[in-house]
């Protein structure tokens, strides 16, 4: 799957994934409208309104950007139907042919870390059948509990040709409390970062490995250090846009070949419309403010790659 | 929440909580034959399997053990169905007036977190109502994030008098590899456990705060330093039995008050009747097999905790 992400980003030019974070507050009215008056106020009404949301967006956007990365947290508060909602999302970037990385940051002692890895990424053995759950084609993991918590997620790569993109500097303001914390001299995140190229070393796909890395925008100069540290790994670069990340700090995140990251913005794209720039095109359609928003992303991103 | 957890650890004499962790595996033979004829070898014949298994537990423990402890990966792999049976399980310990811990080791940057605590803990805004996704009495939250991570859980634990046990020290073997590196000549965990007691702090029920903590049962020297580090919180303990955690390693745990901690057992007591000590009972009687085991760690804990 890492082969068939760096394949799309090379044809598409566009080295982005969209965030597909749902929040209410950016579903325009008339798709909320729309959902209660079929299922009223209920979680089921929330659920109709966010994958409608989704669908125009992915409509809109699958033939100029490679990656979604729905995040998880924003189903799950909906219950069972934003879980429903997830898997719909799902497979219908599937459909479009959208890699999906799930942003779920999972992580557990190893049975259960396997679990994880065979909700998103694998199949679980039923009787005598394999069925697979949510099937995305990537998911994040945190890393706190160390090689036992990631060494299942492995083995589910290696046998599905899936992928993981392992936190290692997050985007927050308060990620420093302990990611920077100093270990003998060097700062922890360096330290999951060393650990990352290791997995990554030893689950390679063509050019780059199963084993990505988070690290975000909002901290080029570490962005830097980490893609020395991880030369195999594909970054996933959250940050950009709503937080504060910037293009020309971005370009750090890339090789030299111009691969090696791949930029996430959510609301900055799904959001458009509700933003100065791209409000002409009006509540009704925030789809096309959401590819008009992409296309300035992807312009903005190849500039800066192009200019350093 | 905390609370009611201490008054109804009191009250039973058992400071235990038992890990609803239902690995197909465990589920004998003809409540999977069952399931899988009426829905087929599916994600909902397995849910249907484990659901029943779960009942049967929580059937045959409520009225001895005080809390339960869903591992929400284990529902995952099944999909949608997998996590209807997770929050058919979540109400029904509630009608046996249970305490309920999601273990669903959660932790994201701001505006995620709270879409998890609003996931498991609190209630999500859809047009005018306010409803309850999940809706657990405490969840496990990872911290590498940092406060941006925790926070939104904080502010929902507030509002809704509910509580979290935040990864300190994890059980597994490779828990040391990030969690115990020297950061000016202290662990990382108990960096994090000051943090948590931070947090503890701010956020105090009657005895206890709404903030707990994890620490492995298979790491009682730690145990005891971190026992001082958080007077106040509650210590959630995995790793007795099957991973190796002996009780009288457990009285480091609690405080003086013969309180501020409970230990989790999962396939101990689910799959008792898989253990020789417990065969007798038949697989037909897994459930009688659990309760015996219950009844059988509750008194080795208490044991332990009278004899120190």
């Amino acid at each position: 799957m890492i082969n068939k992400l760096v394949e799309k980003i090379v044809k598409q030019g566009a080295p982005v994934v969209v965030g597909l974070d749902p929040m209410m507050k950016f579903v325009p009215k008339h798709l909320q409208n729309a959902a209660f008056e079929q299922y009223g106020e209920t979680l089921e009404g929330a659920a109709e309104a966010i994958w409608q949301f989704n669908k125009a967006i992915i409509d809109n956007i699958y033939d100029i950007v490679p990656a979604v990365k729905p995040q998880i947290a924003m189903y799950e508060q909906f219950g069972l139907p934003g879980m429903a909602a997830f898997k719909k999302t799902v497979d219908y970037c599937h459909e479009k042919d959208m890699v999906v990385i799930g942003d779920v940051k999972r992580g557990d002692i190893g049975s259960t870390s396997e679990a994880y890895a065979v909700a998103h990424l694998g199949k679980v053995q039923v009787g005598s059948k394999l069925l697979a759950a949510f099937d995305e084609d990537f998911a994040t993991v945190n890393p706190y509990l160390g090689s036992d918590g990631i060494k299942p997620f492995l083995k589910v790569c290696e046998e599905e040709k899936k992928g993981i993109f392992i936190l290692v500097k997050t985007s927050n303001p308060s990620s420093g409390e302990f990611q920077d914390r100093l270990i003998d001299g060097k700062p922890l995140y360096e330290l999951v970062g060393e650990k990352v190229n290791e997995w990554a070393c030893g689950c390679m796909g063509e050019k780059y490995s199963y084993v990505g890395a988070v690290v975000g925008a909002t901290y080029p100069e570490m962005g830097k250090r980490l893609r020395k540290v991880m030369p195999k790994s594909f970054i996933l670069v959250p940050g950009y846009g709503a937080q504060g990340g910037k293009a020309e700090d971005l370009v750090h995140f890339f090789n030299e070949d111009g691969l090696g990251a791949i930029v996430n913005s959510s609301r900055g794209i799904i959001a458009a419309y509700t933003k100065e720039e791209y409000a002409k095109f009006g509540e009704k359609n925030f789809a096309e403010a959401s590819r008009q928003a992409a296309i300035d992303m992807i312009a903005d991103i190849n500039g800066a790659l192009k200019s350093r």
